[in-house]
């Protein structure tokens, strides 16, 4: 059998480090030679961004930043950052930072310099996204893709265990996604599971020591490379439910991920037996989903979309707003009676089927 | 211990697929809207190029190309570009042919679509050489990595054992290599081990039936990887010596890169543990040359620089013309003594200390 694929690799600069991110990130301004700077990052980071951008030519600091990016606050930065005269944009901060910094960029043409304090990795993509009356809307295009990510693990150790565990997991959620997301090739595959190895490896040094550089690095390491894979292999079953449950529902964007993937996993699983092959070995378990919630059980991860604030009577709604999204290729049948049986055990956090370690 | 690095990712696209190389040559003509294309093949690809290129505008075949891309053919390809108005190069054919293409891209600005014959792997590089007066330079420029690579294992078929062997050979090489050189990385060390591992198995698969297509995909998809990581970790010592050897005495590119390997393995492996460790383990093997040696023993490889035209008088002046280039941090001390050493036993072909597989 032959092996035909397409894949594109997205150029971009990342700078590894350490305690270093605002070494990195003069380094970074410099090489671009960028005069007017625009710094993004919500209050909760203010401390850390005032001082990884001490040294810069900041112009504009901005803080209005929400989740999953209104469409009426990337209106306004973009506006601000037109009033500037901001030549390049430095945001500091997780995914809804990154992700407003990305709308900017859609209109403004700027640079991104993106210095990640979660594990998001939307960092590492040239995928958008802006949420406007309740529905998340999602592009691509290549001038949101931060030129630079200044990685520096020091900044995530304020970020509490349940946090790093939640937003860890998200990244979990790309690399077992990619594996049989409507791109996934070879290489966004091998970058997928390189990436799950570490995230795992990591949030488990994070869980029993959380102020450890190893279990930082590795996980944000891996968090990089979750993120790259999912550029490349594109959006999967898994993200196009919890996509459509953010925007809807408002739900918090990690806890979602961790909380949805097992009953994505268990549902693909047995039409995509490469893949959990695979992930089983990254996971170092027999089955995939006996890995993950072995993973998940001693991360002790957020376990039902209830405690999130979704309501039991909003299941059969959210089965119809995800059945047009269901990609034509996923591995296995999901229509409305698989989705509206996955949401209502992701909502009450029922324990998977093959699972008995959960 | 904590984690520092920069990595620096080339975008490109990819397109690979058994039998389809004019269909996505024709894309990507399409989608970069040339309309004057430059096709650039050795006569011993003539028949392959004027198959692949038969429904593309081309203005231009061009054939002189020679080893090492002396820069006298590398002036005559930019002046017929610039007379044929080219807007696209096509390369079809080896590493020289790549080169030629790249050379003409360094001065001319033209993006280029390479379609490899066989496994060299610079069509994933940033990286052109030019070869004036018995030294080959070589340089790093964006312009001159191709923004698309067309793989198309077809058109391997018709490269001889003996020549996939020491093509193959060579791709292994830039996977070693590239775990001590000097922007080596865990991003790019996790590259150059998935191409290792699929270069070797693929080697192993085309020795044993050489039309087979899983082993053509394999080892060119794992050479593909190899250039990627050979790009993004820059030359170590074997490259360094391979360079200046293909310069000063017109060796064969693949034949020395093949024949060298093990002596480079034999002696950094001691000083680098984690690279030989992983290194073994992609080969299936304890240990990285005992591994290195069992893949050259089925491969039957090339052993010896003697056979490939290079004289015992030579290895004096050889091992000075190196010394200058040997990566300040190469994990172990390599003087002109350890030079002189390592190319006498290459010379010769004698085994490495430690394989008695060999």
């Amino acid at each position: 059998m032959s092996l035909t694929f397409e894949n594109i690799t997205l150029g971009q600069r990342v700078l590894f480090g350490y305690g270093r991110a605002a070494q990195h990130l003069s380094t970074e301004v410099d090489r671009l030679r960028a005069r007017r700077v625009m710094v993004i990052a919500a209050p909760p980071e203010a401390g850390i961004a005032d001082r990884v951008t001490a040294d810069l030519p900041v112009v504009l600091r901005h803080s209005d930043v929400r989740p999953h990016v209104p469409v009426e606050q990337a209106d306004a930065a973009r506006a601000a950052a037109a009033e500037c005269g901001a030549d390049l944009l430095v945001c500091v901060g997780g995914g809804s930072t990154t992700g407003l910094a990305k709308a900017v960029a859609l209109t403004t043409r700027l640079p991104v310099v993106a210095v990640p304090t979660t594990y998001a990795g939307s960092e590492a993509t040239n995928v958008w996204g802006l949420t406007e009356a309740s529905r998340k809307t999602t592009g691509v295009d290549d001038a949101v893709l931060p030129v630079t990510v200044v990685y520096d693990s020091e900044l995530t150790l304020s970020l509490p265990v349940d946090l790093s565990v939640a937003s860890g997991l998200n990244a979990v959620a790309h690399c077992v996604d990619s594996m049989w997301a409507p791109r996934a090739n070879p290489v966004n595959q091998a970058f997928a599971m390189e990436g799950l190895r570490a995230v795992a490896d990591g949030l488990r040094r994070i869980v029993r020591e959380p102020d450890a550089v190893d279990g930082r690095d590795a996980t944000l390491y891996g968090c990089y490379l979750s993120g790259v894979a999912f550029a490349s292999a594109g959006s999967g079953l898994h993200h196009k439910i919890c996509h459509v449950l953010g925007g809807a529902y408002d739900l918090p964007h990690a806890q979602t991920h961790a909380t949805v993937l097992p009953y994505v996993l268990e549902l693909n699983a047995p039409g995509a037996p490469g893949a959990a092959h695979r992930i089983a070995g990254a996971l170092g378990s027999a089955t995939p989903v006996a890995g993950l919630n072995a993973l998940r059980k001693e991360l002790d991860a957020p376990r039902a979309l209830a405690d999130h604030g979704m309501r039991r009577e909003d299941i059969p709604e959210a089965a119809r707003l995800i059945l047009p999204y269901v990609p034509p290729d996923n591995p296995v049948q999901a229509g409305i009676e698989e989705l509206t049986d996955l949401l209502t055990r992701a909502w009450s956090g029922e324990p998977t089927r093959d699972g008995d370690t959960a």
